[in-house]
């Protein structure tokens, strides 16, 4: 299959699929994802995904509807059938079906709906610099869960779109917090410093894995706040996704950043480009 | 019909009606809604209601695909199909169909897409006393624009239900906002006091007619912020929404709260009440 959609136990080409108009994602946005590559037809990090999924249901009081294995063989299962092993494979769970009521509907009654999507896309090569803009983050508290609440993640990537730029740094005052759909980092003086695992920020899977490949190379790691005047002065300022194990920006706001530890960097690049191959071989 | 269903221009039974899997508010809510109330088959306010969901929409860039006399001739034509004239009337739009991608779609490939739902329901009798409960507002800063990113307005409403009460006050630190899915209002010394229409409430359509109803009355209105405290002190609490045009509270977190103002409240409630029945005469 060209692009696979899936929704309970349903599947086809995801341009034929739908789903009730009263699932309550249509109404609320209540709902959580995760996502994540595929190569060879084998998901890159997938138990780590898989977690993150239930820690997000779990925040949300949402119990899903299959087991973590489960999930996990319809994924593998669904990758199957596509035309190529190189995927963007993607899925989110929805608070179950019935009449719009902010009220959660009873547990026993109603069951969360499963969807799945999945469509070729290549990984990104990792000497790609991003251009990157910046904004004030109007977003909710509740950013380390990966919910479908998304519009404000919208109008910042639309925002860079219009400024010529691949992605928007989220800054609380002074504060960077993460991008619209990338954590973000800096290099400083030989210190690999990322915000930490708050409220304001996804736990990103590419994020740890960043610190991980750090600690391999005996970068050192400290999981602190910074600022943006920081990032702007910073040796690197990278941005981490899953389609996107951590790339180098160029500038922000249209003003040259990074490029002075560029060593670091490649040894940082050639560890996670390593990982991914071995893992996906 | 009993409960009507419509997704750009094909409408039926609201619970066999299903949507595109690509529409946008799948996976990032991203959209505007709108609702009110009908009588008689006469829909409440509709013009009032019809223009803040062109302000919402264009307050988050999205151009609609209809005029607002095509809108409203279309909510029209849809009540007409209902088996009773007391029904809650329900639309929104969504930022088209399409591959999931953060960054909007060109406006001149891919038109909004317009969901009408209306169901049989009467609105809330006005000497109804409501339970309240409160937790901190950890909802963005785009509650100005009724988007369907509603998941903390969920949260807030279930969290209500738990406790047996009815709605939810949110605040800011010490600063009250509004509810989950109401303004709020407080009467103090004959004042009636109510938050100021920033990017932190929505500016409520039932809100604006009971300051309407204030002024007919020659009660003095002042838009101002207000704290817990004084909320909890105050004379009379009062919620409002397009079903419930100012519902007074008899207790917050479990504890008493107004009951102060009895003669003040029949007076407002009785202006509301009666507009509402002229209006859907």
């Amino acid at each position: 299959m060209q692009m696979l959609g899936y929704y309970n136990g349903k599947f086809g080409p995801l341009e034929e699929m739908t789903i009730p108009m009263n699932d309550r994602v249509c109404y609320f946005g209540d709902g959580v994802y995760d996502a994540t590559y595929s190569r060879n037809y084998k998901i890159f990090t997938l138990n780590e995904h898989v977690d993150r999924f239930f820690n997000s249901a779990g925040l949300l009081g949402m119990r899903l509807s299959q087991t973590k294995e489960e999930l996990k063989a319809i994924l593998n299962d669904m990758l199957k059938k596509m035309d190529t092993g190189e995927n963007f494979v993607y899925w989110q769970a929805t608070r179950g079906t019935g009449i719009r009521n902010h009220v959660y509907p009873d547990p026993a009654q109603v069951q969360p709906n499963l969807w799945i999507m999945i469509r070729p896309v290549d990984v990104v090569p990792l000497d790609t610099k991003v251009k990157l803009i910046t904004m004030e983050d109007t977003r909710f508290l509740h950013c380390n869960i990966k919910t479908l609440n998304l519009l404000v993640s919208c109008m910042a990537s639309e925002r860079a779109a219009q400024a010529g730029a691949d992605e928007t740094i989220f800054h609380r005052g002074g504060r960077v917090t993460e991008c619209a759909h990338s954590n973000c980092h800096i290099i400083k003086n030989g210190v690999f410093i990322t915000a930490p695992t708050d409220h304001y920020i996804l736990p990103g899977i590419a994020r740890a894995h960043l610190i991980k490949a750090c600690k391999a190379l005996n970068i050192p790691v400290d999981e602190t706040t910074y600022t943006l005047d920081e990032l702007l002065a910073a040796d690197e300022v990278l941005i981490s996704s899953a389609g996107s194990f951590g790339l180098a920006a160029e500038s922000v706001d249209g003003k040259p950043v990074g490029g002075k530890a560029p060593e670091l960097l490649a040894k940082l690049h050639a560890y996670l480009w390593n990982e991914f191959l071995e893992e996906t071989a």
